[in-house]
Protein backbone atom coordinates (compact mmCIF):
# COMPACT_ATOMS: atom_id res chain seq x y z
CA UNK A 1 0.00 0.00 0.00
CA UNK A 2 0.94 3.75 -0.82
CA UNK A 3 -0.36 6.00 1.88
CA UNK A 4 -0.19 9.78 1.18
CA UNK A 5 -1.10 12.62 3.66
CA UNK A 6 -2.10 15.67 2.15
CA UNK A 7 -4.53 18.73 2.71
CA UNK A 8 -7.53 19.01 1.24
CA UNK A 9 -10.31 21.99 2.49
CA UNK A 10 -7.51 22.90 4.96
CA UNK A 11 -7.93 19.53 6.65
CA UNK A 12 -5.21 16.65 6.79
CA UNK A 13 -6.02 13.71 5.00
CA UNK A 14 -5.01 10.24 4.38
CA UNK A 15 -4.98 9.05 0.69
CA UNK A 16 -4.42 5.73 -0.66
CA UNK A 17 -2.40 5.85 -4.20
CA UNK A 18 -4.25 3.79 -6.77
CA UNK A 19 -3.09 3.37 -10.36
CA UNK A 20 -5.75 5.40 -11.67
CA UNK A 21 -5.26 8.17 -8.74
CA UNK A 22 -5.76 8.99 -4.98
CA UNK A 23 -8.63 7.96 -3.02
CA UNK A 24 -9.35 10.24 -0.21
CA UNK A 25 -9.76 7.82 2.18
CA UNK A 26 -12.15 10.15 4.51
CA UNK A 27 -14.22 10.80 1.91
CA UNK A 28 -14.41 7.40 0.53
CA UNK A 29 -15.38 6.05 3.99
CA UNK A 30 -18.24 8.97 4.55
CA UNK A 31 -20.07 7.74 1.03
CA UNK A 32 -19.92 4.16 2.17
CA UNK A 33 -20.69 4.70 5.53
CA UNK A 34 -17.41 2.94 6.98
CA UNK A 35 -15.05 3.65 9.54
CA UNK A 36 -11.50 5.28 8.77
CA UNK A 37 -8.16 6.08 10.52
CA UNK A 38 -8.44 9.59 12.00
CA UNK A 39 -4.92 10.51 11.53
CA UNK A 40 -1.87 8.85 9.67
CA UNK A 41 -0.27 8.32 13.58
CA UNK A 42 -3.21 6.11 14.63
CA UNK A 43 -3.19 4.68 10.92
CA UNK A 44 0.45 3.24 11.92
CA UNK A 45 -0.47 3.08 15.38
CA UNK A 46 -3.58 1.24 15.50
CA UNK A 47 -2.08 -1.76 13.34
CA UNK A 48 -4.51 -4.64 12.84
CA UNK A 49 -7.81 -2.36 13.31
CA UNK A 50 -6.96 0.28 10.96
CA UNK A 51 -5.72 -1.91 8.05
CA UNK A 52 -8.77 -3.79 8.37
CA UNK A 53 -10.65 -0.21 7.96
CA UNK A 54 -8.63 0.61 4.45
CA UNK A 55 -9.44 -2.57 3.24
CA UNK A 56 -12.73 -2.09 3.41
CA UNK A 57 -13.24 1.28 2.22
CA UNK A 58 -11.07 0.21 -1.12
CA UNK A 59 -13.30 -3.14 -1.45
CA UNK A 60 -16.10 -0.69 -1.32
CA UNK A 61 -14.71 1.40 -3.78
CA UNK A 62 -13.71 -1.07 -5.96
CA UNK A 63 -17.45 -1.67 -6.27
CA UNK A 64 -18.64 1.55 -6.92
CA UNK A 65 -19.04 3.27 -10.42
CA UNK A 66 -17.13 6.22 -10.88
CA UNK A 67 -15.65 6.89 -7.59
CA UNK A 68 -14.03 10.33 -7.37
CA UNK A 69 -9.77 9.89 -7.50
CA UNK A 70 -8.21 12.91 -6.75
CA UNK A 71 -5.23 14.17 -9.85
CA UNK A 72 -1.55 13.44 -8.23
CA UNK A 73 -0.70 17.16 -9.86
CA UNK A 74 -2.80 18.94 -8.08
CA UNK A 75 -2.61 17.26 -4.71
CA UNK A 76 -0.71 19.58 -1.90
CA UNK A 77 1.28 16.51 -0.39
CA UNK A 78 2.50 16.33 3.50
CA UNK A 79 5.15 14.65 5.38
CA UNK A 80 3.69 11.07 5.62
CA UNK A 81 3.87 11.70 9.13
CA UNK A 82 4.02 15.61 11.14
CA UNK A 83 4.28 15.30 14.72
CA UNK A 84 6.80 12.14 15.40
CA UNK A 85 8.07 11.85 18.93
CA UNK A 86 11.72 11.09 17.29
CA UNK A 87 13.58 11.82 14.11
CA UNK A 88 16.65 9.66 14.50
CA UNK A 89 19.41 10.20 11.75
CA UNK A 90 22.39 8.28 11.19
CA UNK A 91 24.88 9.52 9.86
CA UNK A 92 28.20 8.19 7.66
CA UNK A 93 26.15 5.01 7.16
CA UNK A 94 27.20 4.56 3.27
CA UNK A 95 30.97 3.43 3.07
CA UNK A 96 32.00 5.55 -0.21
CA UNK A 97 30.00 8.91 1.50
CA UNK A 98 32.32 8.45 4.89
CA UNK A 99 35.72 8.23 2.77
CA UNK A 100 34.14 11.37 0.76
CA UNK A 101 33.88 13.20 4.34
CA UNK A 102 37.15 12.37 5.15
CA UNK A 103 35.78 10.11 7.94
CA UNK A 104 36.89 6.37 8.92
CA UNK A 105 34.17 4.41 8.52
CA UNK A 106 32.48 3.99 11.77
CA UNK A 107 32.37 1.46 14.23
CA UNK A 108 28.81 1.99 15.45
CA UNK A 109 26.25 3.93 14.28
CA UNK A 110 26.50 7.39 14.42
CA UNK A 111 23.19 8.90 15.24
CA UNK A 112 22.05 12.56 15.46
CA UNK A 113 18.53 14.48 15.05
CA UNK A 114 15.94 16.60 13.74
CA UNK A 115 13.02 17.80 15.03
CA UNK A 116 9.62 17.95 13.25
CA UNK A 117 9.63 21.73 12.40
CA UNK A 118 12.04 20.66 9.59
CA UNK A 119 9.55 18.19 8.33
CA UNK A 120 7.66 19.55 4.60
CA UNK A 121 6.01 17.49 2.05
CA UNK A 122 6.86 16.89 -1.44
CA UNK A 123 7.22 19.26 -3.66
CA UNK A 124 6.87 22.12 -1.26
CA UNK A 125 9.53 24.84 -1.28
CA UNK A 126 12.88 24.90 1.43
CA UNK A 127 13.32 28.33 2.24
CA UNK A 128 17.03 28.98 2.80
CA UNK A 129 17.65 31.35 5.13
CA UNK A 130 19.36 34.43 4.28
CA UNK A 131 23.54 34.37 5.27
CA UNK A 132 23.16 30.60 5.01
CA UNK A 133 25.46 29.67 1.98
CA UNK A 134 26.70 25.94 2.05
CA UNK A 135 23.17 24.21 1.74
CA UNK A 136 23.70 20.46 0.92
CA UNK A 137 21.34 17.65 -0.06
CA UNK A 138 21.26 14.20 1.12
CA UNK A 139 19.00 11.08 -0.59
CA UNK A 140 18.68 8.51 2.47
CA UNK A 141 16.00 6.00 2.77
CA UNK A 142 13.38 6.33 5.31
CA UNK A 143 11.86 4.21 7.57
CA UNK A 144 8.29 4.77 9.61
CA UNK A 145 8.31 2.55 13.00
CA UNK A 146 5.09 0.85 13.83
CA UNK A 147 4.76 -0.08 16.54
CA UNK A 148 6.47 0.06 20.59
CA UNK A 149 9.67 -1.68 20.33
CA UNK A 150 12.24 -2.29 22.99
CA UNK A 151 15.46 -4.61 22.81
CA UNK A 152 14.91 -6.15 20.01
CA UNK A 153 17.05 -8.19 18.50
CA UNK A 154 18.30 -8.02 14.84
CA UNK A 155 16.37 -10.77 13.30
CA UNK A 156 13.48 -9.52 14.61
CA UNK A 157 13.92 -5.70 14.21
CA UNK A 158 12.05 -5.47 10.43
CA UNK A 159 8.83 -6.54 11.68
CA UNK A 160 8.47 -3.48 13.63
CA UNK A 161 8.94 -1.21 10.60
CA UNK A 162 5.39 0.16 9.16
CA UNK A 163 6.90 1.18 5.86
CA UNK A 164 9.80 3.21 4.38
CA UNK A 165 9.55 6.16 2.43
CA UNK A 166 12.27 8.97 1.20
CA UNK A 167 13.79 11.64 3.30
CA UNK A 168 16.43 14.45 1.79
CA UNK A 169 18.57 15.47 4.73
CA UNK A 170 19.06 19.02 4.25
CA UNK A 171 22.26 20.34 5.93
CA UNK A 172 23.48 23.65 6.43
CA UNK A 173 27.55 22.71 6.53
CA UNK A 174 28.53 25.74 7.74
CA UNK A 175 26.47 25.51 10.74
CA UNK A 176 26.90 21.81 11.06
CA UNK A 177 30.63 22.24 11.11
CA UNK A 178 30.11 25.64 13.55
CA UNK A 179 30.69 23.14 16.51
CA UNK A 180 31.49 19.18 17.49
CA UNK A 181 27.70 18.58 17.64
CA UNK A 182 25.91 18.40 14.18
CA UNK A 183 22.48 19.60 14.88
CA UNK A 184 22.49 23.42 14.58
CA UNK A 185 23.11 22.63 10.90
CA UNK A 186 20.60 19.94 10.40
CA UNK A 187 17.47 20.76 12.58
CA UNK A 188 16.59 23.57 10.44
CA UNK A 189 12.95 24.94 9.74
CA UNK A 190 11.94 22.79 6.51
CA UNK A 191 14.93 20.92 6.04
CA UNK A 192 13.49 17.33 5.73
CA UNK A 193 11.40 16.83 3.22
CA UNK A 194 9.76 13.36 3.85
CA UNK A 195 7.45 11.55 0.87
CA UNK A 196 6.00 11.21 -1.12
CA UNK A 197 4.13 8.44 -0.26
CA UNK A 198 4.87 6.07 3.09
CA UNK A 199 4.87 2.47 1.18
CA UNK A 200 4.11 -0.59 3.31
CA UNK A 201 6.32 -2.83 4.09
CA UNK A 202 4.93 -5.67 2.70
CA UNK A 203 6.03 -3.61 -1.04
CA UNK A 204 9.52 -3.64 0.12
CA UNK A 205 11.31 -7.00 -0.62
CA UNK A 206 14.61 -6.43 0.60
CA UNK A 207 15.12 -2.76 1.99
CA UNK A 208 19.04 -3.42 1.60
CA UNK A 209 19.13 -3.51 -1.64
CA UNK A 210 17.17 -0.65 -3.85
CA UNK A 211 18.78 1.68 -5.97
CA UNK A 212 18.35 5.67 -4.93
CA UNK A 213 19.70 8.54 -6.47
CA UNK A 214 19.67 12.27 -5.98
CA UNK A 215 19.71 15.01 -8.80
CA UNK A 216 19.86 18.50 -8.84
CA UNK A 217 18.67 20.70 -11.46
CA UNK A 218 18.72 17.23 -13.63
CA UNK A 219 22.22 16.64 -13.37
CA UNK A 220 22.79 12.96 -11.18
CA UNK A 221 24.72 13.75 -8.02
CA UNK A 222 24.23 10.97 -5.58
CA UNK A 223 23.78 7.29 -7.41
CA UNK A 224 24.22 4.14 -4.99
CA UNK A 225 22.37 1.52 -3.36
CA UNK A 226 21.17 0.68 -0.02
CA UNK A 227 23.67 -2.73 -0.43
CA UNK A 228 26.60 0.03 0.65
CA UNK A 229 24.74 0.75 3.79
CA UNK A 230 27.65 0.25 7.52
CA UNK A 231 24.54 -0.70 9.57
CA UNK A 232 21.62 -2.08 8.12
CA UNK A 233 18.25 -0.91 9.02
CA UNK A 234 17.83 -3.99 11.30
CA UNK A 235 20.63 -3.38 13.06
CA UNK A 236 20.19 0.47 13.21
CA UNK A 237 16.61 -0.85 14.86
CA UNK A 238 18.14 -3.34 17.46
CA UNK A 239 20.38 -0.82 17.99
CA UNK A 240 18.40 1.98 19.27
CA UNK A 241 16.26 -0.14 20.78
CA UNK A 242 18.81 -0.87 23.47
CA UNK A 243 18.42 2.30 24.92
CA UNK A 244 15.53 3.76 23.99
CA UNK A 245 11.17 2.83 23.20
CA UNK A 246 10.76 3.64 19.68
CA UNK A 247 7.44 4.59 19.11
CA UNK A 248 4.95 3.97 15.87
CA UNK A 249 5.56 6.92 13.95
CA UNK A 250 9.40 7.81 15.06
CA UNK A 251 11.14 8.30 11.79
CA UNK A 252 14.86 6.69 11.10
CA UNK A 253 16.62 8.49 8.76
CA UNK A 254 19.55 5.19 7.60
CA UNK A 255 22.28 7.70 6.30
CA UNK A 256 23.08 9.06 2.60
CA UNK A 257 25.79 7.86 0.03
CA UNK A 258 28.52 9.38 -1.73
CA UNK A 259 28.14 12.66 -3.76
CA UNK A 260 26.73 15.35 -1.75
CA UNK A 261 28.35 18.70 -2.47
CA UNK A 262 30.35 19.08 0.24
CA UNK A 263 32.28 16.31 -1.23
CA UNK A 264 33.31 17.74 -3.93
CA UNK A 265 36.44 19.80 -4.82
CA UNK A 266 34.10 23.19 -5.38
CA UNK A 267 30.83 22.15 -4.09
CA UNK A 268 27.52 23.29 -5.50
CA UNK A 269 25.55 24.35 -2.71
CA UNK A 270 21.66 24.37 -3.04
CA UNK A 271 20.41 28.01 -4.10
CA UNK A 272 17.59 29.61 -4.65
CA UNK A 273 15.75 27.93 -7.80
CA UNK A 274 17.58 24.65 -7.60
CA UNK A 275 15.54 21.53 -7.84
CA UNK A 276 16.23 18.76 -5.75
CA UNK A 277 14.85 15.52 -6.75
CA UNK A 278 15.39 12.08 -4.58
CA UNK A 279 14.49 8.95 -6.02
CA UNK A 280 14.08 5.51 -4.47
CA UNK A 281 13.74 2.12 -6.02
CA UNK A 282 9.95 1.00 -5.31
CA UNK A 283 9.86 4.51 -3.47
CA UNK A 284 8.86 7.09 -5.92
CA UNK A 285 9.93 10.82 -6.50
CA UNK A 286 10.80 13.48 -3.79
CA UNK A 287 11.03 16.44 -5.31
CA UNK A 288 11.24 20.03 -3.49
CA UNK A 289 12.82 23.36 -4.87
CA UNK A 290 15.01 25.48 -3.18
CA UNK A 291 13.84 29.19 -2.51
CA UNK A 292 15.40 32.81 -1.09
CA UNK A 293 13.66 33.62 1.90
CA UNK B 1 2.92 30.48 39.52
CA UNK B 2 3.82 27.43 40.24
CA UNK B 3 2.30 24.76 38.04
CA UNK B 4 2.90 20.67 38.69
CA UNK B 5 1.75 17.78 35.93
CA UNK B 6 0.54 14.36 37.80
CA UNK B 7 -1.61 11.80 37.66
CA UNK B 8 -5.28 11.06 39.70
CA UNK B 9 -7.43 8.06 38.85
CA UNK B 10 -5.44 7.32 35.82
CA UNK B 11 -5.74 10.49 34.26
CA UNK B 12 -2.93 12.95 33.30
CA UNK B 13 -3.92 17.06 35.20
CA UNK B 14 -2.13 19.71 35.96
CA UNK B 15 -2.05 21.69 39.75
CA UNK B 16 -0.99 24.97 41.11
CA UNK B 17 1.00 24.73 44.01
CA UNK B 18 -0.29 27.43 47.05
CA UNK B 19 1.41 27.88 50.31
CA UNK B 20 -1.32 25.20 51.87
CA UNK B 21 -0.93 22.45 49.41
CA UNK B 22 -2.14 21.65 45.76
CA UNK B 23 -5.08 22.60 44.08
CA UNK B 24 -6.45 20.05 41.82
CA UNK B 25 -7.17 22.75 38.61
CA UNK B 26 -9.90 20.17 37.29
CA UNK B 27 -11.34 19.54 39.74
CA UNK B 28 -11.72 23.00 41.03
CA UNK B 29 -12.74 24.16 38.18
CA UNK B 30 -15.59 21.53 37.77
CA UNK B 31 -16.78 22.23 41.22
CA UNK B 32 -16.92 25.81 40.59
CA UNK B 33 -18.27 25.41 36.55
CA UNK B 34 -15.51 27.14 35.29
CA UNK B 35 -13.92 26.62 32.58
CA UNK B 36 -10.17 24.98 32.71
CA UNK B 37 -7.13 24.28 30.23
CA UNK B 38 -7.23 20.65 29.13
CA UNK B 39 -3.82 20.08 29.42
CA UNK B 40 -0.20 21.51 30.85
CA UNK B 41 0.23 21.86 26.52
CA UNK B 42 -3.17 24.05 25.91
CA UNK B 43 -1.90 25.57 29.47
CA UNK B 44 1.09 26.40 27.89
CA UNK B 45 0.04 27.86 24.29
CA UNK B 46 -2.68 29.29 24.75
CA UNK B 47 -1.35 32.37 26.72
CA UNK B 48 -3.47 34.58 27.87
CA UNK B 49 -7.16 32.88 27.96
CA UNK B 50 -5.46 29.82 29.68
CA UNK B 51 -3.87 32.38 32.80
CA UNK B 52 -7.38 34.24 32.76
CA UNK B 53 -9.18 30.30 33.30
CA UNK B 54 -6.92 29.62 35.93
CA UNK B 55 -7.08 33.50 37.70
CA UNK B 56 -10.26 32.54 37.82
CA UNK B 57 -10.22 29.13 39.44
CA UNK B 58 -8.02 30.33 42.34
CA UNK B 59 -10.09 33.46 42.91
CA UNK B 60 -13.24 30.71 43.10
CA UNK B 61 -10.87 28.67 45.61
CA UNK B 62 -9.80 31.62 47.49
CA UNK B 63 -13.35 32.25 47.96
CA UNK B 64 -14.83 28.99 48.74
CA UNK B 65 -14.99 27.31 52.53
CA UNK B 66 -12.66 24.04 53.18
CA UNK B 67 -11.87 23.54 49.55
CA UNK B 68 -9.91 20.09 49.10
CA UNK B 69 -6.22 20.39 48.74
CA UNK B 70 -3.62 17.90 47.30
CA UNK B 71 -1.55 16.39 49.69
CA UNK B 72 2.36 16.67 47.75
CA UNK B 73 3.73 13.70 49.38
CA UNK B 74 1.42 11.59 48.11
CA UNK B 75 1.08 12.56 44.28
CA UNK B 76 2.66 10.98 41.18
CA UNK B 77 4.64 13.89 39.79
CA UNK B 78 4.96 13.95 35.95
CA UNK B 79 7.23 15.45 33.91
CA UNK B 80 6.00 19.26 33.55
CA UNK B 81 5.64 18.71 30.00
CA UNK B 82 5.58 15.36 28.39
CA UNK B 83 5.14 15.75 24.49
CA UNK B 84 7.14 18.69 23.33
CA UNK B 85 8.10 19.22 19.93
CA UNK B 86 11.61 19.69 20.98
CA UNK B 87 13.92 19.03 23.59
CA UNK B 88 16.96 20.74 22.81
CA UNK B 89 20.11 20.64 25.10
CA UNK B 90 23.45 22.93 25.45
CA UNK B 91 26.56 21.47 26.01
CA UNK B 92 29.83 22.41 27.88
CA UNK B 93 28.07 26.06 28.95
CA UNK B 94 29.42 26.53 32.31
CA UNK B 95 32.87 27.73 32.48
CA UNK B 96 34.52 25.41 35.12
CA UNK B 97 32.38 22.53 33.40
CA UNK B 98 34.00 22.72 30.21
CA UNK B 99 37.76 22.83 31.77
CA UNK B 100 36.84 19.54 34.01
CA UNK B 101 35.54 17.91 30.37
CA UNK B 102 39.00 18.87 29.07
CA UNK B 103 37.43 20.87 26.56
CA UNK B 104 38.18 24.41 25.76
CA UNK B 105 35.48 26.73 26.39
CA UNK B 106 33.36 27.05 23.21
CA UNK B 107 32.67 29.81 20.78
CA UNK B 108 29.14 29.08 19.71
CA UNK B 109 26.69 27.50 21.81
CA UNK B 110 27.09 23.33 21.12
CA UNK B 111 23.51 21.61 20.39
CA UNK B 112 22.66 18.30 21.14
CA UNK B 113 18.78 16.41 22.03
CA UNK B 114 17.28 14.15 23.78
CA UNK B 115 13.44 12.87 23.18
CA UNK B 116 10.10 12.74 25.20
CA UNK B 117 11.06 9.23 25.62
CA UNK B 118 13.53 10.30 28.38
CA UNK B 119 11.37 12.62 30.17
CA UNK B 120 10.28 11.13 34.18
CA UNK B 121 8.65 13.38 36.58
CA UNK B 122 9.38 14.25 40.10
CA UNK B 123 10.02 11.11 42.46
CA UNK B 124 10.00 8.82 39.54
CA UNK B 125 12.60 6.01 39.24
CA UNK B 126 15.44 5.90 36.58
CA UNK B 127 16.18 2.83 35.35
CA UNK B 128 19.90 1.95 34.41
CA UNK B 129 20.06 -0.51 31.62
CA UNK B 130 21.98 -3.66 32.71
CA UNK B 131 25.27 -2.85 30.87
CA UNK B 132 25.48 0.39 31.35
CA UNK B 133 28.10 1.38 33.98
CA UNK B 134 29.12 5.42 33.44
CA UNK B 135 25.76 6.73 34.86
CA UNK B 136 26.26 10.14 35.21
CA UNK B 137 24.28 13.49 36.38
CA UNK B 138 23.70 16.69 35.09
CA UNK B 139 21.54 19.28 36.83
CA UNK B 140 20.37 21.76 34.69
CA UNK B 141 18.08 24.93 34.41
CA UNK B 142 15.53 23.81 32.00
CA UNK B 143 13.35 26.73 29.78
CA UNK B 144 10.12 25.81 28.41
CA UNK B 145 8.75 28.16 25.39
CA UNK B 146 5.45 29.96 25.78
CA UNK B 147 4.86 30.85 21.79
CA UNK B 148 6.13 30.41 18.62
CA UNK B 149 9.05 32.15 18.11
CA UNK B 150 11.42 32.89 14.85
CA UNK B 151 14.32 35.06 14.42
CA UNK B 152 14.03 37.10 17.80
CA UNK B 153 16.63 39.07 19.59
CA UNK B 154 18.76 38.38 22.48
CA UNK B 155 16.98 41.58 23.93
CA UNK B 156 13.41 40.20 23.22
CA UNK B 157 13.97 36.44 23.74
CA UNK B 158 13.21 36.38 27.33
CA UNK B 159 9.84 37.17 26.37
CA UNK B 160 9.08 34.15 24.74
CA UNK B 161 9.52 32.21 27.89
CA UNK B 162 6.73 30.35 29.70
CA UNK B 163 8.90 28.88 32.66
CA UNK B 164 11.51 27.28 33.97
CA UNK B 165 12.12 24.12 35.84
CA UNK B 166 14.92 21.70 37.12
CA UNK B 167 16.24 19.05 35.00
CA UNK B 168 18.48 16.20 35.28
CA UNK B 169 20.07 15.33 31.76
CA UNK B 170 21.55 11.80 32.88
CA UNK B 171 23.91 10.69 30.50
CA UNK B 172 25.85 6.84 29.79
CA UNK B 173 29.29 8.37 29.44
CA UNK B 174 30.35 5.24 27.79
CA UNK B 175 27.87 5.39 24.73
CA UNK B 176 28.17 9.02 24.59
CA UNK B 177 31.71 8.90 23.72
CA UNK B 178 30.64 5.57 21.37
CA UNK B 179 31.30 7.89 18.47
CA UNK B 180 31.76 11.80 17.66
CA UNK B 181 27.54 12.79 18.59
CA UNK B 182 26.81 12.51 21.63
CA UNK B 183 23.24 11.28 21.32
CA UNK B 184 23.06 7.48 22.17
CA UNK B 185 24.63 8.59 25.75
CA UNK B 186 21.83 10.63 25.81
CA UNK B 187 18.45 9.41 24.74
CA UNK B 188 17.47 6.66 26.84
CA UNK B 189 14.41 5.83 28.10
CA UNK B 190 13.82 7.87 31.42
CA UNK B 191 17.36 9.81 31.26
CA UNK B 192 15.56 13.33 31.79
CA UNK B 193 13.66 13.80 35.50
CA UNK B 194 12.19 17.34 34.68
CA UNK B 195 10.30 19.15 37.65
CA UNK B 196 8.99 19.23 40.01
CA UNK B 197 7.23 22.77 39.15
CA UNK B 198 6.79 24.62 36.07
CA UNK B 199 7.61 28.09 37.84
CA UNK B 200 6.17 30.64 35.58
CA UNK B 201 8.94 33.56 34.46
CA UNK B 202 7.34 36.53 36.64
CA UNK B 203 8.25 34.31 39.51
CA UNK B 204 12.28 34.20 38.03
CA UNK B 205 13.74 37.77 38.66
CA UNK B 206 16.95 36.56 36.96
CA UNK B 207 17.97 33.23 35.21
CA UNK B 208 21.23 34.50 35.12
CA UNK B 209 21.85 34.60 38.76
CA UNK B 210 19.83 31.20 40.36
CA UNK B 211 22.35 28.57 42.58
CA UNK B 212 21.87 25.27 41.41
CA UNK B 213 23.27 22.44 43.14
CA UNK B 214 23.44 18.66 42.78
CA UNK B 215 23.68 16.19 45.85
CA UNK B 216 24.08 12.04 45.44
CA UNK B 217 22.87 10.02 48.21
CA UNK B 218 23.53 13.53 50.52
CA UNK B 219 26.65 14.13 49.22
CA UNK B 220 27.45 17.21 47.29
CA UNK B 221 28.65 17.02 43.73
CA UNK B 222 27.71 20.33 42.06
CA UNK B 223 27.66 23.79 43.49
CA UNK B 224 27.38 26.40 40.77
CA UNK B 225 25.42 29.85 39.88
CA UNK B 226 23.39 29.97 36.19
CA UNK B 227 26.02 33.34 36.12
CA UNK B 228 28.73 31.03 34.70
CA UNK B 229 27.40 30.45 32.20
CA UNK B 230 28.94 30.93 28.79
CA UNK B 231 25.68 31.84 26.59
CA UNK B 232 22.74 33.39 28.36
CA UNK B 233 19.16 31.93 28.43
CA UNK B 234 18.19 34.48 25.92
CA UNK B 235 21.59 34.35 23.37
CA UNK B 236 20.63 30.46 23.08
CA UNK B 237 16.68 31.08 22.38
CA UNK B 238 17.87 34.10 19.85
CA UNK B 239 20.68 32.07 18.59
CA UNK B 240 17.70 28.78 17.62
CA UNK B 241 15.56 31.40 16.87
CA UNK B 242 17.34 31.95 13.77
CA UNK B 243 17.45 28.58 11.92
CA UNK B 244 13.90 26.78 13.96
CA UNK B 245 10.82 28.16 14.69
CA UNK B 246 10.53 27.16 18.79
CA UNK B 247 7.16 25.75 19.88
CA UNK B 248 5.24 26.72 23.20
CA UNK B 249 6.12 23.34 25.68
CA UNK B 250 9.77 22.90 23.66
CA UNK B 251 12.41 22.55 26.61
CA UNK B 252 15.66 23.84 26.42
CA UNK B 253 18.26 22.67 29.02
CA UNK B 254 20.67 25.23 29.50
CA UNK B 255 23.90 23.20 30.27
CA UNK B 256 25.27 22.45 33.34
CA UNK B 257 28.18 23.75 35.66
CA UNK B 258 31.14 21.29 37.02
CA UNK B 259 30.84 18.41 39.75
CA UNK B 260 29.90 15.76 37.13
CA UNK B 261 30.74 11.97 37.93
CA UNK B 262 33.27 12.32 34.49
CA UNK B 263 35.30 14.92 35.85
CA UNK B 264 36.55 12.99 38.26
CA UNK B 265 39.93 11.36 38.90
CA UNK B 266 37.69 8.10 39.69
CA UNK B 267 34.47 9.19 39.04
CA UNK B 268 31.68 7.66 41.22
CA UNK B 269 29.33 6.63 38.73
CA UNK B 270 25.37 6.62 39.17
CA UNK B 271 24.43 3.17 40.81
CA UNK B 272 21.00 1.52 41.23
CA UNK B 273 19.71 2.66 45.04
CA UNK B 274 21.46 6.32 44.62
CA UNK B 275 19.40 9.31 45.09
CA UNK B 276 19.95 12.10 43.40
CA UNK B 277 18.56 15.41 44.44
CA UNK B 278 18.52 18.64 41.54
CA UNK B 279 18.07 21.68 43.24
CA UNK B 280 17.75 25.27 41.59
CA UNK B 281 17.05 28.54 43.64
CA UNK B 282 13.54 29.25 43.53
CA UNK B 283 11.97 26.32 41.46
CA UNK B 284 12.56 23.92 43.72
CA UNK B 285 13.80 20.00 44.58
CA UNK B 286 14.11 17.27 41.80
CA UNK B 287 14.41 13.97 43.29
CA UNK B 288 14.98 10.94 41.30
CA UNK B 289 16.24 7.37 42.51
CA UNK B 290 18.49 5.19 40.37
CA UNK B 291 17.03 1.28 40.05
CA UNK B 292 18.52 -1.82 38.30
CA UNK B 293 16.63 -2.63 35.54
Amino acid sequence: MKYVSFRKDGQIRIGVRMAAGIIDLSAAAGMLGLDVPASMEELIASGETSRKQVEAILHGVSNAEGFPLLDEDHLEFLPVVSAPEKIICVGLNYRRHAQESGMSVPDAPVYFSKYANSLIGHKADVVLPDGVVENDYEVELAVVIGRPTKNVSVDEALDTVFGYTIGNDLSARELQRRTSQWLYGKALDGYLPLGPWLVTVDEVSDPQNLQLRCTVNGELRQNSNTADMVFSVAEIISDLSRIMTLQPGDVILTGTPEGVAMGMPSPPWLKPGDVVVCEIEGLGRLVNRMVAH
